[in-house]
């Protein structure tokens, strides 16, 4: 089975602010953002994959600060996790300041997606081989992560959520 | 403290798939339809609070099934319960077949917003009494989302999780 | 044949208005405002007839009120009357204050479509019944105004249109 | 009082049909021409008037065809008639043929605009002097839609539509 | 060889500057200018050639005065010279005050586009005669600039550019 | 004075190609490229300058390849060289394969801007030094390109342009 790194599938999206993408108090509509990144992450999940990918969920979208009109905003999405056919990527968002060019975090979030060939039909990927601290807290996040997705689901029970029940006993 | 129904933020949004709002599978692009969600959520926030609003988060949003161009598609946003100042709103959407009428559900997400006043400061706001089994379901879950976000923001040990700890042990 | 109500039409598109939809008064854009409606009303066609359906003609839009940014928009369209292939759709768009929850009439208007079959040729669609007086009176009206319709396109003489010829003698 | 021509407010857009602004059968969507046609009108009003001015209703829009994706579209606004502070704009909507250049004539309609100060009260404007026999044709029925909408409004009684009453008696 | 006036392939594309149209200073975007200047030019092309065609390049766009919301912007493009298959047009781009009416030159650029038939093969296009003292200017100078593109692109040295030469030897 | 590298001005935009952003032959639409490839730039210019900047001109873009719906675009643009108060950025487009990961090159272009203060008048910026062979020919030739602009603007005798003459004798 082939194994990446997380930084095989790095995408990076840098863009303006501009007036028709704001909300009514002049900061970035929270939707445009939400759909930014969803085209940065598939784009990811698509250089990991090298397959037709679709969006199968959004989670964790925490959105710290507003975004004002007239920003630069760099959105950085990369896989954080295979399984079978469904990857999960991991998305952070900046800002930088004009005039000293420090960068801010804003924003960040989990868009899974799924590969599929030319009918629709979910086929293997590569897997995921974490190299820095953060990617490997990333990558074991992920598993408790995907436990609580089936959980809420229906489609496993809490008892045999072994990665989530060591997290609460 | 008021005390309000989830009825009473019901938000429609109905519209169409326009090609311009597609993936290049001719399907409705996933960020335009989380950009929809968003705005009819925070319309449901608003009528609830009846204060700005802010997003604060996006979770548990499942794409199960795709919406291809020319689709009537339903968004239908409630808020399913309130905390202090952040209330937590469940959306649901629906495509319906042209012939027959029928609805299919093919998405929901669950989107959380805080009501602040004019300088931004986050307010207080009225409480939830659900009426269905549904709306009472969605009450219930919230609490254990809610405790879930805290906890992965590290700002409450797993311990102290009192909902969650009562599903995994 | 088939008869329906107008209730069973209802179209409900509720939505903001942010800055990239406004004119440069900063009020909603009147071009923006005309497609939602037409949004809205091929729906509400496309839910009497079942059948696909293609804008005709626009009539009788009353811009009351200008619809500042950050305002709430609901529109709502119903099927006012059937003909044999064309209906005439009535929309009413309503903005909502955002601390009282009242809502004020800021717009109507007039769509009729026309329903086809795949190889858009017109087909027979449902007869409409209805419901409330305000039905009774756009019901009634709808005649009226078919026939100035044809009058102006020269398809009438202005003594064959009895409906309209009682108006005015 | 100042008197001008139509051909004076004369404002020509010519564009073309992208894949992002049709409907689903892949022709330019309804709300998209009827906003395309807002913004040529309302210039035409601003030309005649040199006032600041905005869309008071929408009549009379006649979709006699369908115009595909890929088409060269070109949209003329005249001023047709001019009351106190009020006109109305006649709008002609072509199609042309790329291998023959000859033009298709496939949609008119009329936008109403009132001309407003800078705190939006109504300003008087010149009067029109129609030129050709389209021009003078188009000012006569100005004169009857008035009434007509104005009697719809129920501002003016039946009777007393003088115009209107010649053309049904 | 046919041949035919620039006159006969100018395009008017007369549009409104709204908020959703502007950079972050409340001007008309320069991105947003490109892109209607290239439906205007393109229109142009396609009105000399009777052809399919496709941009080849973009050169000598002037941004000489930013252009505020609100504004009303005419772009007017004219085929300016014909080589074999290629052609040149020439836009310029005006802006007018509202209680003049006087016109602001803001603006002016040149996109050669090429004519393809339907299977993308270049085909040959009818010649351009100009006619007034401008045509004829950016007619001769439409030779140094395609000289000056091919010695760029390496297709044609330096020495051989016999009208650029003479500028400046 | 400062000294800035290329390098530290690099700004990436990747981004998809959805079927709203398309021409009518399904490919990227110019004028859409040509507005991305703006964004991309005037960030490259606001990063090395730290300053607000306008665009100035666009020259020299090529289109070599059509860009197929459905493709990963990426633009990469980099201050090329600094004059006193005016910046060239050099912008390359790359497209990728899916199956097998391999870019290629499918436009570049220039693009001007101009570092202004709060009151718009221009400001003195940091120089460039380049490190690569690539930037170091990029940066000779926009001494050329600028001699260029100049000559063309009347502002500067072909005979004075001693870097372009340098080429043609």
């Amino acid at each position: 089975m082939e194994v990446k790194t997380p930084k095989e599938s790095l995408t990076i999206l840098t863009d303006l602010v501009l007036p028709g993408e704001t909300n009514y108090l002049d900061n970035l509509f929270g939707g445009e953002l939400l759909a930014r990144m969803d085209r940065a992450c598939s784009i990811a999940a698509r250089r990991h994959s090298r397959r037709i990918v679709v969006t199968a969920s959004v989670n964790h979208v925490a959105f710290s600060k507003a975004i004002p009109v007239g920003s630069v905003v760099t959105i950085e999405a990369k896989v954080s996790r295979a399984f079978n056919s469904s990857m999960e990527t991991y998305v952070d968002v900046w800002t930088e300041d004009r005039q000293s060019g420090s960068r801010t975090k804003v924003n960040e979030g989990i868009y899974t997606f799924v590969a599929v060939d030319e009918t629709g039909k979910p086929v293997a990927i590569p897997q995921i081989r974490p190299e820095t601290d953060l990617e490997l807290t990333r990558f074991e996040g992920a598993l408790r992560r995907k436990e609580l997705s089936l959980v809420l689901a229906g489609k496993l029970k809490p008892g045999d959520a072994t990665a989530l029940k060591a997290v609460f006993s």
